[in-house]
């Protein structure tokens, strides 16, 4: 778990991934000889700071989102949100501007967020929660763990892994734009039919702690009924907890995949959280290690 | 008029079309040696659940969607809307789960959908509103005739049609998505200039029954005004009766026309009904007629 | 000026922009032999109104939506907004149908828009504000300064641009789709890495008038942090005046470059505006005289 304490101390507010992009980069770098299978990786200028990995003849695909949501200065003492962040007063922010490090606390609400920092913030600086990891027995307990997990999930798929494609997006938190061009990348140099999307979903009334990584029949969006039968009837047998999310409202990395012009099954895969998009995200370890094995899992029969 | 009444009693809830899909190749397959000219047939699952037919040198392309509004199944006895379906509490609805067939009736309003089937019912069950067709000499009511009509509409130009493409699409009901790839593998195949769709609008203050198919200047989206002049001026002395609509709602497939990397230009030409996305829409069988008439007209002089 | 006052009193609303375009194409001949480098001119049914110049070996584009904000007629005296206008009780209005010339007032409000022309007007009839420019020492006024002073821009930078796309959109106030098929043809024809958006924000607490052309941060959407950073430190030492904009709401032709399946990175530079798609929208020349000047040194250097 070094690997997830690291990138959960790490800042990515969407917009300004690059940092974590160059340390994944590192990491990839140090460990691609251990792995089963050496990728051919794709990233730089080309690819904005999105960084691809492409193992043997990939079928399948799996987005793990690089950025996290935040708040951005405007003018003043003003914030505004970047993606959906919970607006809570007290809340504390961290960020850097021209002038260095700023530390302060959330004012407000959703009509209007500010910040308490006794100097003026340069406007257009990002700022992200305060990182205070937690972990017990049953729970993992942070800001970011959406998406800093799906990150550590598809980081350990890759150290198996014979066959496919293992993408770190940027921008899901804050509208999108980067998939567009990873998918147009992806079918030009070795396409697929199906994409896994490893993020981070929601605790609700039919989706508990404890009970295995979510699969989601839908959220906002609604995947290809045939593809989410697939995947259920791959995983009969598989010994690996997991339980059917169906929601209304939400989206993914997936809804890009769906709105593509490519024909591309998506379904998103991912272990449930409380306390979602504030500092106090927290997700049970048995579903995240559910979500460890589903992928590798998957990935081999897809 | 059997191949209408056979479609408006079969399933498909956008994201399941995949059974109403098979039944039109299976017609395509019986009828298309009676047709005017043997079009190449493109499906299977490169193309997911839609159907593409390329008749001769293609100018313009016709879509009809073959997905429906509906209901999906949630937890407990709770249900949620896929598409915009109207929400009457009585409304009757049938489905399939892993137990059996399930008819049930719709409980609640717009905040809290239910059902009153006696047992549970899988999660992400797909439920429709059970049909009922009542014709008349005026009318024709029934669940989606939106866009059973559109697809019925479409089958018939099939019979004469000597170019153009005539494409069945998926998803349109609920967020889109089949569009897009349809749309490249147009382009890239035997590429259009122009995008006719074939779907059904609203009675409204401006367009009423019996006063023809409806030809819309817009609906949330505006199409090009050189356009839609140039199939009005087409019209004139075509003896099919039409009416123009034009409204500040609403979109159809046209909208993923507009939005595509393509210089297409694209019109709505259908029916309008009363009592949309219940199971009681309504269309008089002169606009239908009317509807019927106006696509082999257009698909032979645009 | 005398082009900014040409293009000022032509109508162009969106979806009808093909007047607007033949005249900018009769313009682009009359003086494409007087600027420094003779471009390749892209118009015509392929683009539909648009038109794409191409300087050299681009390595940046900037783009200029011709298209305005308006009304369209629906039925009775009806009237619905085409883009976002303000809806101000009075406001002159004036466009054209089968009858001939029109002049009317706006009556009523966002709720329920009518026009009081005594008679009746062909439903789908486009009207848009009556013009009204007025210039003092200080400020410029009028209608549609919102992109009329894009494109002027734009047109001015094509006098000293030696490598460039300078590209005139369409459809930009009203949902957009001509982007990506502009974007399409750009990549296909000479790709770019950057697009520069030449179009009018807004005054607002942290953007005044005479502080200089406005670089915008983020509006609803946020471009990518390097690529501001990169803007900004290019314009240090330039001598052009500045303001940067930090907003949570606000598009632009930027949205979808944004969402293109192209790595492409993007800024919003443009003079502020007071009264925002009202009649009287209004601009101080010293920011203007900034636009016109950030546009040629950005585009040597980019």
């Amino acid at each position: 778990m070094k690997f997830l304490f690291e990138i959960l101390k790490r800042f990515s507010v969407s917009g300004d991934e690059s940092a974590m992009s160059d340390f994944l980069l590192q990491y990839i770098d140090q460990r691609k000889n251990y792995w089963n299978v050496l990728p051919e990786i794709y990233f730089g200028e080309n690819f904005h700071d999105c960084i691809l990995l492409k193992f043997g003849q990939p079928r399948t695909a799996v987005f793990a989102h690089m950025d996290t949501i935040g708040f951005m200065s405007r003018y003043n003492n003003q914030l505004i949100s970047v993606g959906g962040p919970e607006i809570i007063e007290g809340t504390k922010l961290v960020g850097k501007d021209s002038l260095g490090e700023i530390f302060c606390n959330l004012k407000g609400d959703e009509n209007e967020i500010s910040h308490d920092f006794p100097r003026g913030i340069d406007p257009g600086t990002r700022l992200s929660f305060a990182q205070n990891v937690r972990i017990d027995e049953e729970f993992i307990q942070a800001a970011y763990l959406d998406n800093r997990l799906g990150m550590y999930v598809a980081m350990n798929l890759c150290e198996n892994i014979t066959d496919g494609w293992v993408v770190f997006s940027t921008y899901e938190e804050h509208g999108g734009g980067s998939m567009p061009f990873l998918l147009k990348f992806i079918q030009q140099t070795a396409p697929i039919k199906q994409a896994l999307i490893a993020d981070i979903t929601w605790i609700t009334e039919g989706v508990q702690f404890h009970n295995g990584v979510v699969i989601s029949i839908r959220d906002k969006f609604v995947p290809r009924k045939k593809f989410i039968d697939r995947i259920l009837s791959l995983l009969e047998g598989s010994g690996i907890p997991f339980q059917l999310e169906v929601e209304e409202y939400g989206g993914s990395d997936g809804r890009e995949v769906q709105m593509s012009p490519y024909a591309i099954d998506w379904c998103f895969i991912g272990a449930a959280e409380e306390n979602v998009h504030t500092p106090d995200e927290k997700v049970s370890l048995v579903d995240l290690e559910a979500m460890l094995d589903i992928y590798p899992y998957l990935m081999e029969r897809l």
